[in-house]
């Protein structure tokens, strides 16, 4: 997990570098901002995720000769620029939003302070990453509000590409979900995992009770038998036949899911399997979930919606420069001013202002240069919501693998608890608080 | 790149395998079959990708200790297992659609043929791989239709995770793309890359035009200055007094591009820069590109829609096993028939049927067994569809690497060319063609 990960660029951050270092502005000092304009689909918040994973990338930023390579076979950069990048190394300071805290229009996620010549290469790297992992972190976040106190296990793996499968399970374990069907999060995340039988299981077999007679020798009366190949009903008397009353539980992969948990408990309870546990993993989303919630259902499985972002599979984050130096090094609050893409100038400071435990609003604190513009201090009745993960270069590891995923989690678990009730909605509306910007002369 | 691949997969896939070990029918030959039963979003025709990367995969799907141990940590299989996938080689055959060929539903798009244990562990890489790539592949084209002759550029890298980045840019490729921002995807997969500034570089610099000198005292007159961070005409205009009349051309990133496109031009033509190609950028997807197509644009640059699949994010390939045998060792078609989600048993092999060299229909043949049902000759004005990507564990390398990438891009615009042209518009309806079954008996 060392590769240089310097390629996941675009090539005109290089074009950029390349004109900057000849110009003589490639040394002028930057705060670059990474931020979204909206919340996608009428959402009411969206959790930041992947933070942790973008650290680790972040370290292995580097140009080896592999890479140097590249850069000059393409003629992408001059000769001067390799041997720039030859002993790149970034020093600066990168601050934000700590990974599963919520975001809203304009929240300062990732804010990077370095020259410009070692901010620019990292854009396209920071928003792969936050991009992705957030779209998915806030669709399993609503997922997860939905299903209530009943357990939610990712499996969409099959659905999204394979990397981006196994970064999927790690964000929506970081909002709530418990476990996941994908080893390679297991391993790389420490995510639980789960599963037991396909449908391929039963077809194997000679017979579906052949099958299930095989799964519980193997794996215990306390397995879930996948009951849905043939007929449900068939399938669930065969299930307890073979099983007795003390089967573990029932998975349902298809039919009209509030229906056929209905009849799937009462048939069971009929049974006398009182205990046996539903499960129902056929195409949900946070609103077949949310539909759910009066059946008698145990646990969801999730797949293709979770790992989509359910509709929404990138987040709009987009990473501008907002502040830097002028020509006589002072400080100069910079934006464009492109139709409906416009940016606000200034280094930011973010606080979210509390009533009752409660969120009241985004506070942004706007000022010019590179200077912390104000504390928690200064801002009563709020909480700072920026963290150093990067000091001259240093990055902080405590955000990083299976511990950072842990730390995430709980954080997301603390922070979900100050969104008002409006915020826990499903449907289309405005964000859940507003946010305002508030001048740090002022 | 030869890091074990055997944990892209879900935790049941090896409960199977152990409960199958146990009882005895892991060693029944299988034949397992990835298909798609409906095209996503009432698209006209689907294009399989990611096969090539799929192959790569498959060859370092292997158990190492670190694999092993995961599988022993957590209990997920037994001793016995554990020995047996020590040993692991897939050593079956797997045939099927070419990569940049076209499907519809139903069509046998990859055909796996081994023992059950050899190929149910190969579901979710396998899934994965083609679902992603396959989804992007599907919507570039039909971008790659509504642009005709213009050129299109890939550059959505910051709205996908950072590898499902690299896979959509070759799948783009693939599909007509003519080039990528992602240099990552220029070092894996040969994909020429282009960029050349963003609105920061306009920002770090004192005036837009400081920015303009530079960038073409380092690029050359024929670079694309990018004219929208702050007002259009403005910018145009100082492009122009800065470059001469020869610049390379323009990007418009925003504002409504029709409209802007059109006025660009006029004031472009009205200053003299009669050959400055305008490039437009700006949220584009497949009904933008055709909205654009009577405006002087030269060409186009599109991010999150070609990266996300333009509103379907995955395809909805199936991994299903559809032959096996029996206890007296004969051949059985299996087929679940679970509500919604039924499959078809037995071995397929497939034709396109051609009249005037445009495609009438996918012709799929069933049989029960392992052996090839039919071939070309037997059906007449038709092309086969399927070839042999392993045997005996062999797999074939002419499919992997830059050059099979070159190979699917060339299938795909020879294969394009057989659609009927109701194939070729973007709303939404059913298949160009119909799938038509026949059993092999017949």
């Amino acid at each position: 997990m060392n590769a240089s990960t310097a390629l996941y660029t675009d090539r005109y951050e290089y074009t950029m570098l390349d004109g900057a270092l000849r110009d003589g502005t490639a040394e002028r000092s930057c705060v670059f901002e990474l931020f979204s304009r909206r919340l996608s689909g009428g959402r009411r918040f969206g959790v930041v995720a992947g933070t942790g994973r973008l650290i680790s990338l972040l370290r292995n930023f580097r140009f080896d000769e592999a890479e140097l390579r590249l850069l000059k076979d393409h003629r992408v950069v001059s000769d001067e620029t390799l041997t720039f990048l030859e002993n790149y190394r970034f020093t600066g300071r990168i601050s934000g939003y700590r990974e599963g805290e919520l975001y809203f229009p304009g929240s300062p996620i990732l804010t990077i302070e370095s020259t410009f010549a070692e901010a620019v290469i990292l854009e396209t790297l920071a928003l792969s990453v936050l991009n992705h992992d957030s779209a998915v972190a806030t669709a399993a976040a609503r997922m997860s509000i939905a299903a209530g106190d009943r357990p939610l296990a990712e499996m969409g793996a099959r659905r999204a590409q394979e990397e981006a499968a196994v970064a999927a399970s790690r964000a929506a374990y970081i909002v709530g979900f418990g476990a996941t069907s994908n080893l390679e999060a297991q391993r790389r995340w420490g995510i639980p995992t789960m599963g037991t039988a396909a449908h391929a299981w039963t077809l194997l077999h000679d017979s579906e009770e052949d099958a299930f007679r095989s799964q519980i020798a193997n794996n215990g009366v306390d397995t879930t038998l996948l009951v849905d190949t043939y007929d449900i009903t068939t399938g669930v008397q065969t299930a307890i036949r073979v099983a007795g009353t003390n089967l573990g539980g029932v998975r349902l992969d298809s039919g009209d899911l509030p229906t056929v948990a209905q009849a799937t408990r009462e048939q069971l309870d009929s049974l006398g399997a009182v205990n046996t546990k539903i499960t129902v993993t056929s195409d949900l989303d946070e609103y077949a979930i949310a539909a759910l919630a009066a059946s008698p259902v145990d646990a969801y499985g999730v797949g293709t919606s979770v790992v989509t972002g359910s509709g929404y599979p990138t987040a709009s984050m987009v990473y501008k420069l907002v502040a830097r130096q002028g020509t006589d090094g002072g400080w100069v609050g910079v934006a464009k001013a492109s139709q409906d893409k416009s940016s606000m100038g200034g280094r930011k400071a973010a606080f979210r202002t509390l009533e009752y435990g409660k969120a009241t609003s985004e506070l942004v604190i706007v000022s010019d240069g590179f200077e912390q513009v104000a504390t928690a201090a200064a801002v009563p009745d709020a909480r700072a919501l920026q963290v150093t993960f990067a000091e001259g270069g240093d990055f902080d590891s405590q955000y990083e693998g299976p511990a950072g995923v842990e730390l995430a989690r709980a954080h997301h678990a603390r922070v979900r608890e100050e969104l008002p009730v409006r915020g826990l909605a499903l449907s289309k509306s405005d964000p859940a608080i507003p946010t305002v910007y508030r001048d740090a002369e002022d």
